[in-house]
């Protein structure tokens, strides 16, 4: 299965793509970030935002979308803009019938590391590890979208199954 | 000038048209709310949320869009919802290069009823003599989104008409 990754942001969603499946070796598709300005008003960035997801997923054809669960209690400076490029990944992807899987930051470092206390540069080398990649995507965005992809291979894909069976017998989601 | 005003929310998104303009009575178009099940995936309900706003523009062609800005302190169990439903409403209305004006509910409070710090039945009473109507709109949402617009036409409309000005002289948004 392909599993596109994200790590929403309002300044830097970092986006990732991992082709896989459960007890094989993982392989890096494509890796990056989507940047917006801050210079821009907030809804001119989240449609760069929608743009940008709507054009990953173009060229990719991921079969599930990972993308980070937002909770209120991380730093609040951020959040919104956070929580409301989530909104817009949930959306571009709910939009093309995809399935989606909510993975927390614990979560993710819990399935790439063993260890969901684990800290940045433990989870990095570990995506370095099993992409086996020479070196660390960077910015750290980038890196998180491979993670969370990751993650859903190993951890989501019998969810991600059951929800496309469920998906399936709904009326199709309109895709523009 | 016809305001479309937009009370985010992720299970009532209130939504209110409002035509006028500074100084001359303010006209009710249509009120209503936008309405999700917390039975669905979130996804699905932004989704429904962004379909019910792309659907409200088409009807009533508004000039502007006026949404509540949403803070991190505000009631943690529902925000993280309402920061994602605030995105979509700001990219539905930005895809269309529509202005968008972002009010705070004491913004909103202070514009209706002249006092920032107002309560919510001081705010519906105001609204209900500003449109000359018979009773006051339910639910709160609806009622909510129509302060909103209301607050837009007599606080916004300046700005809005500089924003105006500013996006036409860059590329066009696409909209879809």
């Amino acid at each position: 299965m392909r599993v596109l990754g994200i790590d929403p942001g309002l300044t830097r969603c970092g986006v990732g793509v991992v082709d896989g499946s459960v007890g094989r070796p993982l392989t890096l598709v494509d890796v990056g970030v989507i940047r917006t300005s801050s210079t821009l008003p907030i809804a001119q960035r989240l449609v760069t935002i929608e743009r940008g997801l709507d054009a990953w997923i173009e060229e990719h054809r991921p079969d599930a979308v990972a993308v980070e669960r937002v909770f209120a209690r991380s730093d609040s400076s951020t959040i919104m803009g956070t929580a409301q490029a989530s909104g817009i990944a949930l959306v571009v992807a709910a939009r093309r019938g995809l399935p989606i899987a909510m993975h927390t930051p614990s979560e993710v470092k819990a399935a790439v590391s063993g260890n969901g206390r684990a800290d940045k540069a433990q989870v990095g080398a570990m995506v370095v590890r099993i992409l086996r990649l020479s070196e660390l995507p960077k910015p750290a965005d980038a890196a998180d979208a491979l993670a969370l992809a990751i993650t859903h291979v190993w951890r989501g894909g019998a969810q991600s199954r059951i929800d496309a069976a469920v998906a399936a017998t709904r009326r199709p989601v309109r895709t523009r």
